[in-house]
């Protein structure tokens, strides 16, 4: 006996689930094989008023099936090739032929990633393996909150934090670490638990404190250091942690975009000796713009002398401990002395959106002790539901849950309640690619990148700033027609100068003045390439500082991150195609 | 030309992804429809110990298809019945395989969603439907935080928070909103966003100020009022954000749980005469515990008066917007007054986790002023992209563009970066089941609960102790072997004062002291019960505040959120036989 109405007479998941993918799966094996094919554009651009026609937010239309017709008969009159749907007839069969227009609709008039055209973003499409992932992940609608809401989840997120953590250079049998939704949630918790573990009265008394409280605690204002090249979810955690913009220290990074180390010693005795505590330091292992590598291990020297947290932001860079390449895999050397690493398998090694972990080199314990507020309706005792088995057993992964039995409820260890189990798809695809799948992704998209460097840099009207150190390659293009816009300096375009072998960027800073106008090129093409939707590319504009401390504008440049693993020449080709016809358009 | 050895000779994920649906597409039928019809155990359940063999994490044997070997041996030797894998042969099959083994694997010992036995946390399983738009999502790789990177799914996030927004009484032309990676987070942005609002020196200056400072600003002490019923993120999110626990004040919720709004207005005024400065009030709609509802009304006007930011944590109770019926619809009267609003479509309308919305009344960009960094490598600037058409036109949805033209890139108006757009799954949702398919689920859900807690009213041994406000059961059983444990105050826990419109401790306040031992029944019950794996149950301790001010602790009883909308009589009686046979086992 049902207790009303129920939504069906039966419940019918699993058959409207098998129906939709019935209808589905000639459209997503099309979608997937013509972005890959790069036979389709990356985007048909709409505006947000004409997408807006197509979503239908009626409530009385709505769960009608009123919208399957109309695209039954929209199909009669026009089939879209790629998007061909093969209609089976099933239970419901309107209702879920107009969400299957629906699904056709979002994927028609979004960005399709598996383009390898698509390189607006610091990430490309996932992979077959990292959708199936996330498949299973929605199927059984897991939560990573508590064990025993997801005990395989949990278990696969505390053993591949560790197996991670190595990667890095951490002690497999102390490290841990945790998904967050995101790199700036990862970075965000670092710094939450690096200010509460060195202010332990913060969490209680805030900042605010009276004269008294002053003394009683030792105030003294807490002093954060990063360098101007870093990502802005640094500078938005400090404002967000309540510890104020002006306490956050910018390091200098050079006209290289490298953190100074010397000036970093230099500022934090200056803020000691203003009487302040600098107790954070956050290196960024892959610039944002740049795709810059900051120097660990004299930086990790630093915070030892001035005990101070160190966190590495390897949000972009950290897939370069996967590269078979020693050059690459050493940009990361030191990481293993930091206190904290973030990490994001969603870029460079396609694991889906989202997919960021925080690695913490003593454990997740000690994230548990800074952040957790004991909410215990949620959070039971180990005595209270069937509990891991904590005994150390022969079995390598077995010792781990002694030393970490009270952080399987990982949720305890994060600002978050509910949370999405990230570390399954990661593990799929961890199982699928193996570490040596994974170095090849890695690999092919940073010699994409260099390729695509020394083909710039050997073409008239390319400017290529700087050799690329990861996957990320900055350029200017100067149309033919507005040669007379050289540097400031008047050095010629043409020629030597700029071959890949004397680029005047890293060394000379006395060419870093740029004219304004090469970034008004630079912005008007990329507006123009992106609404004709072949590729999506982008821009940036930084300020990198001199010796003498003075900041320079660098003014808009091409920036193109080489995500995908599947370049091939004629791709880096159709780039350059663009930006050359859609310059010639726009300054005939 | 291939730069180098990529990781297929072509990219193949179309016939990859396509070759895995194929081998799991039974597998996933199987698997919803023995959850949905309760045929299997909810939980298998295994240590992390035990999980941890099936975790393989070497990098060597990964990726080799050595797993798909031993699978298909092992399947020569014996057949899940549920899990049955019709094997298709494909390209990579021994990998492939692999994988479905792997997937088989989390399958089984995770908790089974689509059986309505999980009635562990404040979620069920999701729909058909919500899982083919996080299907979507993946394959898109899609992500929300700049429009070019998603313009479908920027859009559906705009005009969708919209329309929820009116269903909670705001102005549809004003207000607008966003997802967040779960409630904790939505809470979290909003209590960031009016401590930003009403001390705006805080982004930059924090909380850390000289004494000249503190004159200049005019500094009072921050102060945020909630329910000691309330989600512990509130008090989380302030620690986090440097306000200092000790800056919460904890209005008396009363022995039916709910906030006291005299109570409220009587430590505002306090705090005022302290020379401090309330600024944030948190009424919850739907607590965690009880599932009770603030009086949003008499709160608002205390707000108003007092010159306060309001906040609706309406996590759980939103939901109940959807409702057909007055007295549940109505407990959100007066939320169209609330500054903001947290609303989870991941609880009771099935959106797969995550999916959190926080509704503001005041339209999005008054978020996106409080909280963006400015970061223009990602969030340029209109004139620089092919940018939203702004003009006003006839169709009514078309005019919000012209109003929040600045919040297209919904990525600044959070204190994340890139995020998963969790709009999409909401808005398929939305067209399948429309606004009374929502209705359906959620009175559903909300009957099952009251039929619920009659039939446990009815019962022997079973100490229902509150008439259900929303979808939570709240009740004791005490074993018949242990009848001599009964109030401290020694009322009959037979005959009339168990009657469920005779409840007592909604009206009399001297009969909450229920016995220790109480509580050490549930948990030995459910902790029982949970490791058989047949439901997946929890419990919950409270303290209750009496009108002295007194708190009491109420021991932990059994707490059982009904979201699944598919529960029938007998799966209520599933519960109660669990419970009572498992207690008669353990106290014979």
């Amino acid at each position: 006996m049902k207790l009303s109405d129920p939504l069906d007479s039966e419940p019918q998941d699993a058959q409207i689930f098998d129906d939709l993918i019935s209808n589905l799966r000639q459209t997503f094996f099309n979608y997937i094989k013509s972005g890959q094919e790069s036979t389709d554009l990356t985007l048909d651009y709409l505006s947000p008023s004409q997408i807006s026609d197509l979503v239908s937010l009626n409530p009385t239309d709505a769960g009608s099936g009123q919208n399957g017709i109309i695209f039954l008969i929209s199909q009669l009159l026009y089939r879209p090739p790629k998007l061909l749907v093969e209609i089976s007839f099933c239970n419901n069969f309107y209702l879920l032929i107009g969400i299957v227009q629906d699904v056709i609709n979002i994927l028609k008039y979004s960005p399709n990633t598996w383009n390898p055209g698509f390189m607006h973003k610091l990430y490309s499409s996932t992979s077959a393996i990292g959708v199936i992932g996330e498949l299973v992940t929605a199927i059984m609608n897991s939560n990573g909150h508590i064990y025993l809401a997801s005990p395989f989840a949990s278990t696969v997120e505390i053993l591949l934090s560790k197996k991670l953590g190595v990667l890095f250079g951490y002690d497999e049998s102390k490290c841990g670490g945790l998904t967050c939704p995101g790199g700036s949630y990862s970075n965000n918790l670092a710094l939450l638990v690096a200010r509460n573990y060195y202010f332990p009265y913060a969490p209680l008394y805030g900042f605010a404190l009276t004269d008294s409280e002053k003394i009683l605690f030792d105030f003294k204002q807490p002093v954060i250091f990063t360098s101007n090249q870093s990502h802005y979810s640094i500078e938005k955690s400090v404002m967000m942690l309540g510890l104020g913009k002006r306490n956050i220290v910018f390091v200098k990074s050079g006209v290289s975009g490298v953190m100074d180390s010397a000036d970093l010693e230099f500022k934090v005795s200056a803020a000691i000796s203003e009487g302040k505590k600098p107790f954070f330091v956050n290196a960024t292992a892959g610039t944002t713009v740049l795709g810059q590598f900051d120097p660990i291990k004299p930086i990790s020297e630093i915070c030892q002398k001035y005990d101070m947290w160190l966190h590495v932001d390897a949000s972009l860079g950290g897939s370069l401990v996967f590269s078979k390449s020693q050059n690459y895999k050493e940009k990361l050397d030191g990481s293993g002395s930091a206190n904290s690493i973030t990490f994001n398998p969603h870029k460079l090694l396609g694991v889906p959106l989202q997919c960021s972990y925080l690695l913490v080199r003593d454990g997740l314990s000690g994230v548990r002790k800074q952040v957790s507020t004991n909410a215990n309706y949620l959070y039971h005792k180990d005595d209270e539901i069937p509990s891991p088995q904590c005994t150390a057993e022969s079995n390598s992964n077995k010792n781990y849950f002694g030393n970490n039995a009270e952080c399987w409820d990982i949720g305890d260890a994060t600002i978050g309640c509910g949370r999405k189990p990230d570390s399954l798809k990661m593990w799929l695809s961890w199982r699928y690619f193996g570490y040596d799948g994974f170095a090849t992704r890695v690999d092919n998209s940073l010699k994409s990148a260099s390729t695509f460097s020394k083909l710039i840099n050997s073409l008239p009207d390319f400017y290529l700033f700087r050799t690329p150190t990861s996957n990320i390659v900055c350029f200017y293009y100067v149309p033919p027609s507005q040669k007379n816009h050289c540097f400031s300096g008047s050095q010629s375009l043409n020629g030597t100068s700029s071959r890949i072998d004397s680029l005047p960027i890293v060394h000379d800073e006395s060419r870093l003045d740029f004219p304004e106008i090469w970034g008004t090129f630079t912005k008007s093409i990329c507006k123009d390439i992106n609404s004709r939707g072949k590729v999506l590319i982008d821009f940036a504009s930084i300020n990198l500082s001199k010796s003498s401390g003075e900041l320079v504008r660098i003014p808009e440049f091409f920036r193109i991150p080489f995500n995908s693993p599947f370049f091939s020449i004629s791709h880096l080709h159709v780039i350059i195609d663009q930006i050359s016809s859609s310059a010639l358009s726009l300054y005939p």
